[in-house]
């Protein structure tokens, strides 16, 4: 595995796999402080790609003025030896002034998909990810790029992004990883209390309860599926509702509350975004409303 | 010379070519409607390059709702005779279906370089620039892309752009072309009457003959400079003057009036947009004032 930590090291590492007949190339953009979620991302790249690369890169263009950039958790070698525990070829890890030589006057903006959910309680995040993961493309220039669906906006945008602007790259989108009681894993769970930590379990709850209310009938409307994952999360005093939403996916359109889950075409997500403390978690799951319904 | 009309077919016969090791490849973006001008860039182009694209596009996005774009003059049956003559390899003309075939919701913009100059009488134009030329990178992947001076706002808000995001592209800007009589060419010159075209001239000559005082020491600062280019323009009864300015090149920042040109660091831009009737041209001289003086 090699490190690189310049632009210029990157292409050079890349031009040398890439020579050697080492293709197709996938890509993993994380910021690090590694966790299963992501090794799951590096495996899946290894299984699609003969080049594995991941970048590791805290990028201050995503995070609001009052948001966790300068305490995000970070933790190189142990990064380090799970890249390459999972097999990743090249790891990129740049400095803030390799990614931002000068003050970047350029931005890549999604103008639909960014306002709804995460886009709301963040303003500016979605430029700050189109903007980098733009950047990051063109390092690259991978065949594959593989993301997490936890951040389920992230890749419907993500998507839109590449499809408008005819990048030659497909968005592998993985599937959630969860520690054994349910819990999402993210790099941010570090900074729950033990309570919240334990508290921080109704997100996913809410999700699995829900789904089998649908499964089983008793739940029908997007309104009712609404309600009961916001009764599940409120049985936690220390949960603060950022949003609870039911959109269509990966477009994310509103819903309206009365209409049946049955009658909604394609994929739908429920997303959550929950505070506990100074910890903002989320959580979603996506299904296809007519397959659950013929399950019934 | 292939002519292509899809992405899928532009990226075939591009891979063809670098199958064959017809590498670097040069890139030559324009709006058809050819002239001399675009002939000199596909001819530098070939000098660089050993695979020459170019695309053909009158791009709805960058023009103004009160702007041209349906009676953009197009002539694809001489376009294509020229490219051919001049030793295209590909060129790419895709329909307005095939560059957008959804609503774009995705835009690339450069926040400084665009507001002043063209993009303080076309609000938007730019960010259309840069999304177009976006896809077109996307598509093409060249090593080189060639732009006319001309267009020097638009070479550097380009420049600014491939810095910004890493697009693995050099940017070419060729020299101006210009008519026997100093006019410079563009396709927007056939809305010219006669007598239209004649008093036109005094674009060039408003250049010529302010780059001679300032050689000469008879005009020493921006203002007087700029008074010059104004009074031998304002000699036209037809000219109205849209902007007659002189910046910093390429960051196109504003020089102090009162100040020497004698003292201006690097390059400096006369840049100038006038209406002739419905026509609006734009002609510019870029040059070092350090070097002129130094001839004096």
């Amino acid at each position: 595995m090699r490190v690189v930590r310049t632009v210029l090291e990157l292409r050079e590492a890349l031009d040398y796999m890439r020579m050697g007949g080492h293709t197709p190339v996938g890509f993993v953009p994380t910021m690090g402080y590694l966790h299963e979620g992501h090794a799951s991302l590096i495996r899946k790249a290894g299984e699609m790609a003969n080049t594995v690369v991941m970048s590791i890169f805290v990028n201050p263009l995503q995070f609001g003025p009052n948001e966790d950039f300068s305490s995000y958790p970070r933790d190189e070698r142990r990064d380090l030896e799970l890249a390459e525990r999972e097999g990743a070829d090249i790891v990129f890890i740049p400095g803030v002034e390799e990614m931002y030589p000068e003050p970047i006057r350029t931005k890549v903006s999604v103008d639909s998909l960014t306002t709804q959910l995460c886009g709301a309680s963040r303003p500016g995040h979605f430029d700050g990810v189109t903007t980098v993961v733009s950047k990051l493309f063109n390092m690259v220039q991978p065949d594959y790029a593989f993301f997490g669906l936890k951040d389920a906006q992230q890749v419907a945008v993500l998507r839109r992004m590449v499809s408008d602007l005819n990048i030659n790259v497909e968005i592998i989108a993985c599937p959630i990883v969860r520690e054994g009681d349910g819990l999402a894993l993210s790099s941010r769970n570090v900074y729950l209390s033990g309570e919240e930590r334990t508290q921080a379990l109704v997100l996913s709850r809410s999700l699995r309860e829900t789904r089998k209310a649908i499964e089983e009938g008793t739940v029908r409307t997007v309104e009712e599926a609404r309600k009961l994952l916001e009764s599940v999360i409120s049985s936690s005093p220390l949960a603060v509702i950022d949003y609870v939403e039911i959109l269509s996916f990966p477009d994310l359109e509103t819903l309206e509350g009365g209409s049946l889950l049955s009658d909604a075409e394609g994929e739908v997500i429920m997303a959550l975004a929950v505070k506990f403390g100074r910890t903002r978690l989320i959580d979603n799951n996506v299904f296809i409303p007519k397959e659950v319904h013929a399950l019934v």
